[in-house]
């Protein structure tokens, strides 16, 4: 039997051009002769659609989407996620498409309700198990989270009888560390049912999301044969030979995709293709950014200029009197380098004409936050003018650590429309301005702004670590407290200064507000500032002092 | 048997001040002679804590607490909310205390997972019922939702034997009509399984959502007999004879508190507690806005003034040259009508400064939308730099229909903390102001900002109709898109214009990413641009075009 993983590029609510996307790849796989073909979690509607499944109109709209591609797609077996209600109730469902019709729909029947997940929002649990026959085959179907639970799962399929492969259809958010799980997860799968699995997964980002593709096929020994592309789409062909009894023989057709080398370079794709979607999927064709000469702005700019073209990135230094010649000369150099358009507009007339006009108000003053931030809001202003004037969208520079800590000017630095290095620690930020001139074999990020003491430049001799702890320290207990959970105690416990660890945790408590007012950015680590982050603005607890 | 319900207004997180507060309650009950004392959902670690629930601290905490609770109260039988973990899972659960200790917990079996609740993300469901007796009464314990599908309660209380009463401990959120459905379940329930039902709600702002107390007494024939204190702390005591079989007879100790007039009444009361709350319970004092001479600033401010005193006020008035002398001595007049303190600040200057600056940018012109939104950003800028400076909370004067249409500047209106009227459809903003007056027996805020044509005055002679249809015509079309997901066909089947229901809808499709930049503002309808409400940003889903 022949099979066909076809991992592309959806978007949410685009009914007729995902299913074109899909029209398209079904006639590639007809030419290569793929008996089943499929398609990866909610591909008609693309994942995750949110409140779009209170809307009657959108489902219904998506029935006559799946029963159109059937209709149009008659020469092959097709699996294809779509949002079905039914009897009153919604199901994260896979139809069967055979002979130019549904032939069967199976219905999620473990649905994920924590972290980025909110299925028991909107879907039903399905209670029966659909295993269709191709070729010789006996072709269990799954939904994503299905097969987590392999108890569940064994369970689940235990009355079905014999089990040659379990076909995963997927919408699986990327990760730090997410692969190795899921390559875990399928081979725990293999082995406990006997059969071979195919997985396939959605690609491309979708507002805070990253959806990395990675298909694979895996033998009933648990083993991973094949994998498709990363952060791309991809149309994964394999001969499935389940003669033999107990076990799935795979052969791919073709060469398999190049697969990135380290987790440093899954950051970077996932970075360049959120960007890419972000953009392209919300309608605009050029962003702006400021330039400060930082190394935050710059990895951002060069990032842009990967994902969009160097001519449709704008780079704009913003210069006070606090920016030294230094930084303004490397705004330029990068610019050049990335081969952007480059933009200087000063603020000290305007921010002198600012500080005029606020004197009226009893206790201004030029020496103190309101001040330094009063300049962080003029850039922000100039661009979002710029922003509107020319229908670019604003590109937010702030990374992990500082969104963290709250070490931003609130409709300040953090005005814009996305963030790309929203998720990403400072230090690996450093990481990544590193591998970027690596990639590149020439400077791309002048050496200067990596070498350089970090600095906001918005007072005489500001250095970042006037007002926080190393970014090494600060990194590491961010991790703890913020991707892994841990308590004040046991960060101290695990070596980690006391009185720092509990003024970053109350810093990170108190600045909700503040990240509450952020763009979205690009997802790259098990807990963001996202929608797997869930806290009250209005919140008394006191995690830094806490007992445990 | 005597029982209390003390409706009071905990806070998110701050367990020793919550049972403070318990603790003094208990007292006053003591006094009187209350044999149970019933306390609202979650009481001891405040509602919702959403995230708070993933920290082992959070959860310890939680549980010293209640332990606490229970040593220091052994005079009678209390019932308080408190999150439970227990074997590695986590229940929304009621703890009875009693002789100084928990004698037992009843956990929630119905956990809310829609609309603004995420139950279903943190709770297991329990499965046994808890039915204690006080005096010579078979209470059952009952929380929140469980209530809210009788037929559930029914054959989950069904092997329970004989029940007097039950009780419910609630976290109801306030929406316009919701006491009415309260009112009906309360009154279903106590019918079906002939009893009495005590129904204790919190009370208090918690971020977005308004928990409205009006926690309520109901005897076995589904009549409310006693109802106590609406948006505010009450302790509603009352004695309950279950001496007559099959029938709970139940008589107020004292006099109940008054009930809102009507349902202008309630938003107007629910928009004083809102504001004071997410105000004093994220620690500021005082409150700072822009004062336009237009009525949504005018309505916030007198709203402010009222939660929080004239002294904790301080309006601005930023004119420009658009900006009439009739609207300026308006906004005048309006602070000088409450009462609270009033600058000026001219904006003039600095917009010929920054368009100076811009024009380094081909492109750059005085007549577009760009030119429109700097004077707002600049405004925007002179608020957030005041409130840096002296510590102020800047409230925003954006009211739900043009949230919903994205009529309004990114980073320059919508620059604040907290937006009091975010959920006021504009025609209701009116209606306040009326009752505004009315309620003062005297002019606060000037006719002529009530009858003068809306506008933004952000260029020559504009008015708000310029780019919006009516808005009695565009608060119909939002009440059926927004609030009660109708479909542009529905709408426009029931007569409203085909052209127009299209645009708006296109509209607030549109202006999902520019609400989601919004501060966050008080909830009084079904369905607010807030938790309740979650759409994708990216989303080519086209609800206008649709055939549903």
């Amino acid at each position: 039997m022949r099979i066909g993983l076809g991992q592309f590029n959806s978007v949410v609510g685009d009914l007729s051009g995902n299913c074109e996307r899909m029209r398209g790849i079904y006639e590639q796989a007809v030419r290569a002769g793929v008996e089943l073909l499929v398609f990866p979690e909610l591909a008609v509607c693309g994942y995750p659609p949110e409140d779009l499944l209170y809307k009657k109109s959108f489902l219904r709209d998506s029935r006559l989407a799946v029963e159109n591609l059937a209709a149009e797609c008659p020469g092959t077996t097709i699996v294809a996620g779509f949002a079905e209600e039914c009897c009153g109730n919604k199901y994260n469902a896979a139809a069967v498409l055979r002979d130019g019709r549904i032939s069967c729909i199976y219905r999620k029947g473990m649905l994920p309700n924590y972290g980025v997940f909110d299925e028991q929002r909107y879907f039903s649990a399905g209670g029966e198990a659909v295993v269709i026959d191709v070729g010789a085959a006996a072709v269990a179907i799954t939904i994503c989270f299905d097969i987590w639970n392999i108890d569940w799962l064994a369970g689940f399929l235990d009355a079905s009888g014999n089990i040659d492969m379990v076909v995963n259809i997927s919408a699986s958010p990327f990760h730090m560390g997410k692969i190795a799980k899921r390559e875990e997860t399928i081979g725990r799968c293999a082995k406990r049912l006997r059969c071979g699995v195919a997985y396939c997964n959605l690609v491309g980002g979708q507002d805070e999301l990253i959806f990395d593709g990675r298909s694979m096929l895996c033998d009933s020994s648990g083993a991973v044969v094949a994998k498709a592309a990363a952060f791309d789409e991809d149309l994964l062909i394999a001969d499935i030979d389940v003669s033999r009894r107990g076990g799935a023989e795979i052969a791919v057709v073709g060469t398999p995709a190049e697969q990135p080398g380290d987790v440093l370079d899954e950051i970077y794709e996932a970075l360049v293709l959120g960007t890419r979607d972000y953009t392209r999927k919300n309608g605009f064709e050029k962003v702006l950014l400021g330039l400060s000469g930082g190394i935050d702005s710059a990895v951002t700019a060069a990032i842009a200029a990967d994902a969009l073209g160097a001519e449709n990135v704008v780079g704009i230094s913003m210069p006070s009197k606090f920016n030294s010649a230094e930084t303004r000369s490397d705004a330029e150099k990068l610019a050049r380098n990335l081969g952007i358009e480059f933009l200087e507009i000063q603020i000290e007339t305007t921010l002198a004409q600012f500080d005029e006009a606020l004197k009226t108000f009893k206790g201004w003053d030029t020496k103190g936050l309101a001040y330094e931030n009063l300049q962080a809001r003029i850039r922000g202003c100039i661009l979002m003018s710029l922003s509107n004037q020319a229908g670019l969208l604003v590109l937010t520079t702030g990374n992990k650590s500082e969104t963290a800590v709250g070490y931003s000017t609130l409709y300040g630095d953090t005005a814009g429309g996305f963030g790309i290095i929203k998720d990403v620690l400072k230090t690996v930020v450093y990481q990544l301005a590193e591998r970027i001139n690596a990639k590149a074999g020439r400077e791309i990020i002048p050496p200067a702004v990596i070498t350089r003491a970090p600095s906001a430049e918005l007072r005489e001799d500001q250095k970042d670590s006037d007002s926080l702890p190393d970014y090494d320290l600060l990194d590491e207990i961010l991790k703890g407290y913020v991707e892994e959970d841990k308590s004040a105690r046991e960060l101290i416990e695990s070596g980690l200064p006391d009185e720092i660890v509990r003024k970053v945790i109350r810093l990170v408590d108190r600045n909700e507000y503040k990240r509450r007012l952020c763009p979205p950015g690009i997802r790259i680590t098990p807990k963001a500032f996202g929608k797997d982050r869930r806290l009250p603005i209005t919140n008394r607890y006191d995690s830094g002092k806490s007992t445990g």
